[in-house]
């Protein structure tokens, strides 16, 4: 362990639910660091088993859909169920600044100073799948600090969703009415991950196009079969101006909650995440190996080349890719 | 190479376009055993230069949509314009009775016997990635042996339709009128993979349901973002009874190519294509790496069990692994 860190300080920390603890925990598991990411191995083996206990929720939609003054207002209406809620946000757009996305500072005003509340930007780093990661154990560092429900929100844009998709229990999608198809930028696949829809802004003049949208997606949703969860996906609206629809949105989450926990769904698709989640990191793993060892790095990039060219099929470039790396294990 | 094996009667037999060496071409590329692995990547690195030259169309839709007829159909107008076609057909049901559905003599009959086409099942194998880098590779060996048009074709509900996305030009989903959604089964993210859907059996009593249906899909597909090709997905009905509307899936067709080929998006995605399926391949080779090793083979279904029972991180137990792993490479 590296001076100044403390096995049971993060630990204790973190179980007693000390918020600052728990942010430092999270920028522990953030860091890339070889001896930071050994301790954060360490912090996370200890609080396992008080973890699993949360709602994870996923929110996503683009920017203008009003994310931040949704998960404003369902947040507190949550915490006033006496919850304790958490917010991760996934911000892919800003590799670099780290979290830009709170730098502005009335995002979540009320909510961020709420002491049942905890909201934390992830940063993008370098690969999505790194960022699930983080998110994902973020999360649990969230759930072993006693937090019952943790929103996990993303721009909509990306890859991320699906990333985000496989580390939730619900998915929820925000939409606006009458913004036009091609503006919203749903990217393929997205909604088809949405266990339910929320129709945002559905306040004043707004109402009625809010109504036929809820009918054109109900529609929409409609045509695909029902997902592996045999929860049939919802669609609501809501105004976070107004409050109206709040309320029924949390009722939906808890309802998907019952009735997948009664059918077993609930927790065999976390065990299916968690063991996803294994050949994930072991793959990224690999990865990074191949390229902490120079010969293989620039072989391929060599290999990718040649491919590009068709003077080289996949398999025989992968087969060479393979043996160079076994060559580099053996004499490193 | 082993005894009988002689790479210039398998080269030469493909390129010169011998039906019956391109069938065992590709059952050399399908075979699972090392020294006929070995032999295959030697026959598709020497015909690799003549490849690339086809449009490739995927195919799919659940059974009863009337795939058989639709692709014998559309596949004698092809012949018709003087082209070489080849039929590469995936059935992911029946995993030990290798190509079970071609069981069925009277599958495309008319087509079968045409001198222009080739039909040929793949066997389902292992997994679905293996699956893919067969029919991949068989289509590599297709247009090696001058096919101008390969269809991919898939049974539309399960996992393989990613798959052959990755690996087609245009992927064309079949769809029944008025089925009921439920029936048609289509799994989450097909339809949304489509380059056009083909509402079948567009006849008699049913042609009115089937532009019913061609409306509603073509506002469903409207819901989404237009996809990476610049290319917005076509909705269209057809009858391989009448005949109707073959010519135009066609056009179809010969359009997106057009379209993709000016804008450089044909080119591209090929060339990405060929690059993710090298990182699969070497996915696949090394999770084949770690299961000739005795230890990691052990190590890896124990640490799964672990991970279910929540006693340990998917972090750790990737660590693990890979400790494991480089072990079993260092001392053989």
């Amino acid at each position: 362990m590296k001076p100044g860190f403390s096995l049971s300080y993060y630990v204790d920390g973190v179980l007693s639910g000390n918020r600052v603890v728990l942010g430092q925990a999270i920028t522990l598991v953030e860091s890339f660091l070889p001896k930071d990411q050994e301790n954060a191995g360490a912090v996370l083996e200890k609080i396992l088993p008080d973890t699993g206990k949360s709602i994870r929720v996923g929110v996503t939609g683009v920017p203008g859909v009003g994310k931040s003054t949704f998960i404003e207002a369902l947040g507190l209406y949550v915490v006033r169920q006496e919850k304790k809620i958490a917010v991760l946000s996934i911000d892919p757009s800003s590799p670099l600044t780290k979290g830009s996305i709170l730098g502005d500072k009335t995002r979540m005003e009320e909510l961020s100073k709420n002491p049942n509340a905890f909201i934390r930007p992830t940063a993008s780093g370098l690969a999505i799948g790194g960022v699930a990661n983080h998110t994902r154990e973020a999360m649990l560092l969230c759930e072993a600090a006693g937090f019952d429900v943790i929103f996990v929100e993303t721009v909509g844009v990306g890859q991320s969703e699906v990333s985000v998709k496989k580390m939730v229990d619900f998915f929820l999608l925000l939409m606006l009415a009458g913004a036009g198809d091609e503006l919203q930028g749903i990217k393929k696949g997205i909604m088809e991950m949405a266990d339910a829809i929320a129709i945002t802004k559905a306040d004043g003049d707004n109402i009625k196009k809010a109504s036929e949208a809820q009918a054109d997606y109900q529609h929409a949703l409609h045509l695909f079969s029902t997902p592996d969860s045999g929860w049939k996906p919802k669609v609501l609206t809501t105004s976070a101006l107004s409050g109206d629809g709040i309320d029924k949105i949390w009722k939906v989450i808890q309802q998907y909650r019952d009735q997948t926990e009664k059918s077993g769904y609930f927790d065999q698709n976390r065990s299916d995440q968690n063991i996803a989640w294994f050949h994930d990191c072991f793959d990224q793993l690999v990865r990074a190996d191949l390229s902490q060892h120079q010969s293989v790095r620039s072989n391929l990039i060599s290999l990718e080349e040649e491919i590009r060219q068709s003077k080289l099929s996949a398999r025989s470039a992968a087969q060479q890719l393979l043996d160079r790396y076994h060559q580099a294990i053996q004499k490193p």
